[in-house]
């Protein structure tokens, strides 16, 4: 381990709440270098949604690279890119009638985001976008500026601009009226809002803290979008390829955003990718307008394809997602019963789910104490305050169980703690 | 080919160039789908110097991915990257005697450099970085602000700033002293340019028309950096792994950078990959300023350390790369000869060559020429005005005169062709 | 007037409403040309509040002229200023117990806006600054940034930034707890807004329509900037000098600003002049910082100093505006009555206060009306749907009575036109 | 002096080189409560280019006040601003075949300046502002964007941007061809520069340190603002009004801009008042985009008239100011040479004039002695290294010589002093 510490920066993370190296993964589980499982209730942050190292996406994978396919093309046709997009468009974007244009705006989440963000400023020619308290989009300079969170707003070393934020649901605890505020900006031209180009927001904020908004808050602010002109764009990285239960996270409220912006799952196999998703008549770009060297990494395209035959003919993932996400969140509401409701409290849609403990730092200490157990799962939200859950889809009810018996564990050893800064 | 087009966005560009649908690919060829073969003078735009699919980091890669070792690991410690950083550390950064710590900012060269450039801010308090004229960094937000293409400086949709332009080497050919601009702004409290934290350079600028530093001005920049406390960052995505000859393109002028960004090739492979390298003491990131999905490639991290493994264990690719740079010269320099010293000239260093044709728009259709002649190369420069060459650093001197040949009859053509907008 | 049609560019403003040309004035009267009289309630905006041409100021001023005093000296130390300074101590400051430095930043109230934006930002070292919907600062790219009219701000050209738009006291209509944006935003390190220098409120709104902050809403405001370390800037440009009462508007709330901003009648006769107070601590200027030619207007000192002397040497000023304020209160709330609470209602405080008409174009008719009767009054509002009353504090109550008749009677006649727009 | 001490804030300047209070001025006079005597070089920085109370425009001024003449009236008409804008017209825009509309921005300076920013970025659409090295336009935000001097700058607290700074007149002693770095970036569209909206620029840099542009690189100036569709903004608030002899400091160069700012001596009696030029066709300001609370000082339209009518009838006061400024240099140059060309230098135009001190600290240990001997003379330049010579233009020939002798003995003494930090 002296190598890391003496050769990789400060800026690493993860590697710090779990002082082990990794070597192995299949489905839900992750190995250290000593053998040691663990069961992973992370998977890469949403990147592994059908789980580490997937059999058949594997196999399709080697195939293309014994094969001396093309493996990196930029942004020229290619046959695995074809054969995605052929995909994609029969298995998601056609049985759910949408009539997106495909965007390959770099490997990475943010690449979306900055995609996104361009695009919906060329279109209406205006500046300002509005963001939700606890987004997160990105550590890029314009993916940042609509992110909440000040530690990684204050590593930009710069003002922050074109942005403007607005609660997201149940912010205010329903003290007002959904969109009241935004919906005062806008309509008062002496508000100080200058008239926004987008608005940006994740169905459920991942980072923020498991912050699930619903349907009707969703509709509403689709309608807010199309009273005053402005580009709805979601940011489904992280809640998409399924998290929620359907492919998107955002159908289950009935909406049609203008843009959305995918990545983690989309490959299926935690290979680098990105995709920013344009209504037809809004894909004003110009031919080259945003490019990047890693546009077209083929061997996405093959495990991306597959995943999405493999796992979107038909919508039994959708169906065993839901279900199972119930099954978690009959455990979380039993946890945070046994520890109180001034202590606990749950939240969460499909496999995506918060344990919210009150007691400062106490969700870090059960994140450590799960770890011990042979338990990964991340802490979210402004204070770390939330036990974030992100099983892969495909890990069974018994893993499952299995994996919240530890986390109750944990729970109780995390209250027990003497103090948790 | 219609799936594209019905939905890919229209921002797609380089298959618009070469409308063909590639599939297979092996050291310096690339095949369309009708098998025909194309030489590949244009690398993956950089990101492929070892060439298509080279066997031995196939091997590598497919027995990894075979053993279910760990892909997707966030910037949790993995076997995979702890053999990266330290065959890094043996290969690369010891034998040069550097001390860097070594940043996986995400997996796009854009990640590097936002990184790079907030890191500096940082350490320096300060905002503005200068960057040069046609200097290329990235299309986010604040990769973008450091980039002077107008065309993609627009695709912003907002103003880009924290930043100030300088000339770049030769900028106005030999009419002013190197620095005299920059010297007497940094000099003058009157100046209007305010303290600087960073200077960003490319040693050869690809996008902007293999335009090559001389070694006295990267020193002399460097001095300049060092009298203003500026840190000096050297964005090495395209020009490092061993492009110009040495693995970091800065090596010749005999300067250490404060900070490397690198990208492109440093897979080795064409996988999504980037670093961003610090000087030691100016690691002051805390855990998780800056984050991403796609921190931990492990499949790159494989690939990339075989590929060091394999090329960089001695001086033998250096010293190719020189000579076929020099091989590769001589006939750009016959070609321009050729054509009469008002209509071309010839540009470089390394494998990073560029043939410049005065005409408006000859370098597009020699570029067009090429490929019907099954040559794959781009044009560079503001106006497209560079004929760019970048053959894998494995390109065999046989491949690489049948390709020159080629070169030399599609410039003929390109030269007698009616109309070059 | 075809000189000014010809000459004056086309930004010109009141005289498209007030076809005229003013020659004479003197107390609340002004005069055209024609010898016709004007009952003025609009007093320069708030800059006349002593009236026209003052007797007693103009005497001193003439013998300050006549007696080849010094006029123009930057901030050199002038007798004039001496007196000033020492009238403004003893009169304003002392009895009030208020320990402000005194800065004079230029002679517009833009230029104290701007000085104490700069200070706010030096002292605290952060960027933003909150401001309030509706309020209005000033013109210059500073000021601008936290001014709400969209007319306004869409005329710098830029982007507006550093600064983040909050509810004024009941802009949502007690749909929402005070300050409950606010606070959430502040308490949450994941909501976006980053920690602000200040804040910048009027506490009564004059351009933005008359808008009232309670005492009790100005109290809460103090404690959240103490809370979270924000500066409070009360910019009393409008409201101060006895506007609404008292000397400064934001003595009745009990309040203490950091950083108050004077202007407009701080001269008393309506010469351009400004002022920045600054509680003594902050006081953290370099010598020359902030600058400007005219920070020394010597007569504007002769005639300010007289002013304060002749109506703050005790309350009576303060006494008698109350009392006037109350008689246009009961005046404006029969002519709201009148039109019906579907079309009409009253706000204000002290002397300045404001019909609202709801039908869409109404107040400016009604401005019409009343000039054609020999009344001027201001409309203001973002959709200039407030009739503005600001008659000299001067005005007497037989002319206070004489304009608010003239009111009614222009207020039937604009309920009567057709058309309002 | 102790009330300025303890009530005036720490920003205050000049009173501390000056540690006198004034009470009277008259021509070139200026007397301290002593009654002691200045010969004031200085001249309100160039506010009072007819002296201090020139006796006919006082005359005015005060039968003007005694007569209760209109003194506020915003943007109304008024006789005294019909009048100045019909003087304007006929002394000074006709005879010199100028078709400019007048904007009355505000009282100050940096009023004037903002408004023609403004102005220029709404006409052109575009964003960025060309300055120049050492230039000084204000100290408002989009002003100080525009000006060099880095402490000023700094004093901003937020970046500063929409500008971007360029190498005025000399600034790199003929070693670069003029324009040859402005023009590289224009041509270029990979150069970083976006286009500009417009180039603000003094044609004698003041508080630059008397830096004079050539009539030949103002020409040049104004071919490359036509070629690249940028506007040409003169800033001529302290070089016009007759300072470099004629009323405008650009008609020597034969020049037309499109916008022209000023201020300072337009009232002729040091009253705050300024204007933006604005070439006819280039006047697309909305009504009341740009407003103001003091933009119709009448007083200031009574004495600026009656100063066109006095001064600028004929052409005598501009030759009487070629005369003296030739008689300045000839002084000034005999100073230099005595102190040595390795010690002393000289630069100016008209009666704008400067003595360089290369020895650090010489110029402020200069402004010091001349004080102490009775001459009021200011430093400027980046390091204070200039004197910088203001005369008011009605200085007799014997009162400058009188200055002058004061001066060289200044020098002297400076030359001799131990230490000049």
């Amino acid at each position: 381990m002296e190598i890391f510490e003496r050769l990789e920066s400060e800026v690493r993370s993860y590697c710090r709440s779990w002082p082990v190296v990794f070597n192995e993964a299949r489905g839900s589980y992750i190995y250290d270098e000593s053998g040691r499982p663990y069961l992973d209730f992370f998977a890469g942050a949403g990147s592994l949604n059908y789980g580490h190292n997937h059999p058949e996406l594997k196999s399709k994978l080697i195939d293309y690279l014994m094969s001396d396919a093309i493996v990196h093309s930029l942004d020229a046709y290619s046959s695995a890119k074809r054969d995605f997009l052929a995909t994609f468009g029969e298995t998601i974007l056609g049985p759910r009638g949408l009539d997106y244009k495909v965007q390959f705006p770099g490997p990475a989440g943010n690449n979306a985001v900055e995609a996104a963000l361009k695009l919906a400023r060329k279109y209406t020619g205006r500046e300002t976008v509005i963001s939700f308290t606890n987004g997160f989009h990105g550590m890029t300079l314009g993916a940042l500026a609509v992110t909440g969170n000040s530690m990684k707003r204050g590593g930009a070393g710069v003002p922050l601009s074109h942005s403007a934020t607005m609660p997201f649901d149940k912010y205010m605890d329903g003290q007002t009226p959904d969109f009241l505020w935004l919906r005062s900006l806008l309509e008062d031209s002496g508000s100080g809002l200058d008239a926004p180009a987008a608005v940006i927001v994740e169905t459920v904020q991942g980072e923020g803290g498991i912050n699930v908004a619903s349907a009707e808050w969703l509709r509403g602010l689709q309608e807010v979008c199309h009273e005053y002109d402005m580009l709805l764009i979601v940011d489904d990285i992280q809640m998409g390829c399924g998290r929620t239960g359907p492919f998107f996270s955002f159908e289950q409220a009935g909406i049609t955003p203008d843009v959305v912006t995918m990545s983690k799952s989309i490959s299926g196999y935690g290979i680098p990718m990105a995709l920013t998703l344009i209504k037809r008549e809004l894909d004003v770009w110009d031919p080259g307008e945003h490019n990047g060297t890693f546009r077209g990494p083929n061997p996405a395209f093959v495990t991306g394809a597959e995943a999405m035959r493999l796992f979107w003919s038909d919508d039994s993932l959708q169906k065993a997602t839901e279900a199972k996400g119930q099954l978690i969140d009959r455990h979380l509401r039993a946890i945070a019963e046994e520890l109180g409701s001034e202590e606990a409290s749950v939240r969460g849609r499909g496999m995506a789910r918060g344990l919210v403990l009150e007691r400062e730092g106490a969700a870090k200490v059960l994140s450590r104490e799960a770890f011990e157990r042979g338990l990964l799962l991340e802490t979210s939200g402004p204070e770390d305050e939330v036990a974030k859950l992100l099983p892969a889809l495909t890990t069974t009810e018994q893993e499952l169980e299995q994996g919240l018996e530890i986390l109750a564990d944990a729970a109780r050893a995390a209250m027990k703690a003497p103090q948790h800064a």
